[in-house]
């Protein structure tokens, strides 16, 4: 069995697609967010247009000091998992910090976002005999991967429709569990879901909610509790999840929820229970990182009216952004081989740095560049990036939109 | 739905068991191993027996300072996955310093050991069709996890038996792709395998070897690559597994093996597409930690030492110490409640934290503790601990041995 041709085989398949993926090698400059190193070809100075850093709150100072302070008092690492000599005090600080921002009873830090959605969609399903999960059909693969393991039905809605989910919600039996899996804020698309409407069927037939708010803690809502809390609807969703790896500007994901529900799922989820805590570097940091979004409104607002900015200002040279109500802003390119060769000409030729977004991150055909504007993205910067992109997208011959 | 009322009883199951988990809060006092600040009942100083930073390599100052440089250099967080903004120069060297370490031309960083268990087992055997996993009956939550994503056909051989190994691979049809799954150490029994017996049966039968090295990273081997550095067979395994996140006392897993192997799962992995990376701290400091501990045999030799003494210190004392090969030091008790008696005594009379094993980590029945003595647990520390247990032990009415 000639398992090294294998592997090539399967590499070279991605390769044909024109979505191999060739990691940009950088280093982000601390202090002068949205600059970076750059070790791979290009200026050795570039610009980054694509983090899920939103905020640049990684590069706060504060957030920054907490770090060290905490490595230097207590050490690079935690040391083991949760139950057996990994629980720092800083864990425990910072899932009160959650709970308090999203106005639930307990907090539970997992090591990713990733994590966090596998690991509880798979373990709550499991905790509820003969369970049926609703699942909006553009749920994040960390999602679907937990629903999969979960073993049970599932039933996958319409995205965002509220009468395909309660069609199907009322096609189900009355008497069995029923939790409603989905988003608030889409990251490849930057729509938002109807979460309040959502709440309204769950609570007509009896389902319980898990809301995945990755992209929207620290960016909505007047503490940065999301659009659960823009919407004031928090209390009405029974888990709410988040990251600390986004807006927070660190790593590490999490779910709050009432102390039954996060203490089943603490008691039982493989994925939480048996693997290394956060360092306390990275829970100080995320500590000091929610706590001082909770109190920086102005942050948001200065994101948002960037966002808002670009579309504006790419939408004035046709460019063909995509409709998104958040401040994720996606270009379609429609075709991996050109959104790769536009990208790799604005690293080359302009310094700009953005990532091509392939399938099986959206689907085929919808190809994407996908711009991240962050309050550091002043308006110099942002006429940069349209001059550049208008100069790649004549190289490969890509049309322009008509603009009135 | 009565929601709620299902996750408490979710959990009174578990506390009527005796082994609900009550998490120590502590807050490790970094240039003071093995000692902690104390949050809970209890000292407020107290010396820890059970950390998986098996050399206290999480509180080396160079470590430390090399996380503490990263943050200050590049940011709290990386802002994004790999291959969308989120690859930092570091994570390139430090997947450079691990190929070294194993002798394999390629690695490829995880947010966890778990994640990196769990992802390659379900990748690898997801691009091999018709693969059969060969899987150690003692291994680990993650690669269990992994195998069982898999979805592919498995056979459980009996715990380091190679006969039984034989027997299972010369049944299966020649034809089909198997993968040998297994650890080196294994972290409750603290046994070792038979890995050149299983490479001979491995080859014999046409199968790939996928080791977990995580228990042994940093502590066997002239490098510190692991028991397949020890017993000279590195070459000879096509995957191996391993953790920055115990000896090398900071967060994150690996695997390394061919280029091919590597580009492979590194371009199909949910588990390592759709998460953000390790920060730069994080890396950083692995980095520092996995090349000191290349050149600093005498750090694995004063610990090999220590564990033997503290197993002969107990076993003179009466102490059912459980056969072990390694640094891991178990105990038995037996039963989750007094296991539970036993350390909240020692914890509160004496100052000594040690954590209960309880099932699902062990079997029912095998109740223990878990002592981890590094090198900085002195005569003085074991002598205590020592006199701590006997005193425990009487209270909770547990028999000693005979000793000779």
């Amino acid at each position: 069995m000639n398992y090294e041709k294998i592997f090539k085989t399967a590499v070279e398949q991605v390769r044909d697609e024109g979505r191999y993926r060739v990691f940009a090698d950088l280093e982000r400059i601390a202090g002068e967010f949205p600059y970076a190193r750059n070790h791979g070809p290009g200026p050795d100075r570039i610009v980054g247009w694509c983090s899920n850093d939103y905020l640049g709150q990684g590069q706060n100072p504060e957030v920054i000091e907490a770090a060290c302070q905490a490595a230097r008092k207590m050490g690079a690492g935690s040391g083991g998992t949760r139950n057996i000599s990994g629980t720092h005090h800083l864990h425990v600080l910072l899932e009160k910090s959650l709970a308090d921002l999203h106005g639930k009873e307990a907090a539970l830090l997992f090591t990713s976002g990733y994590v966090s959605n596998s690991a509880t969609l798979s373990t709550v399903a499991k905790l509820l005999p003969g369970c049926i999960i609703f699942s909006d059909a553009l749920n994040h693969a960390s999602m679907i991967d937990g629903i999969r393991q979960a073993g049970c039905e599932r039933r996958i809605w319409r995205h965002n429709d509220l009468a395909h989910l309660e069609e199907l919600l009322a096609a189900a039996e009355p008497g069995r569990p029923k939790m409603v899996a989905f988003e608030s804020v889409y990251s490849m698309d930057g729509d938002v879901a109807p979460i309040a409407g959502i709440c309204d069927l769950a609570e007509r037939y009896g389902a319980m909610t898990y809301l995945d708010e990755v992209h929207a803690v620290g960016l909505y809502g007047k503490r940065g509790g999301g659009i659960s809390e823009r919407d004031g609807v928090a209390g009405r969703v029974t888990i709410i999840e988040g990251t600390l790896a986004k807006a927070f500007g660190c790593m590490g994901g999490y779910i709050t929820g009432s102390s039954a529900l996060v203490d089943a799922v603490r008691s039982h989820a493989a994925g939480f229970i048996f693997t290394t805590s956060l360092p306390p570097a990275v829970a100080g940091a995320a500590l000091a990182s929610v706590e001082y979004l909770k109190v920086h409104d102005e942050l948001r607002q200065r994101h948002q009216e960037r966002a808002a900015t670009l579309k504006k200002r790419l939408t004035a040279a046709g460019l063909p952004v995509m409709p998104s109500e958040t401040h994720i802003v996606p270009v379609l390119v429609g075709c991996p081989v050109r959104a790769k060769a536009i990208t790799d000409d604005l690293m080359v030729t302009h310094g700009i740095y953005v990532q091509p977004i392939n399938y099986p991150t959206v689907p085929k055909g919808t190809e994407r560049l996908r711009l991240t504007p962050s309050p550091f993205h002043d308006d110099i910067l942002m006429g940069n990036l349209v001059e550049a992109l208008l100069a790649s997208w004549a190289k490969v011959d890509l049309p322009l939109r008509n603009v009135a």
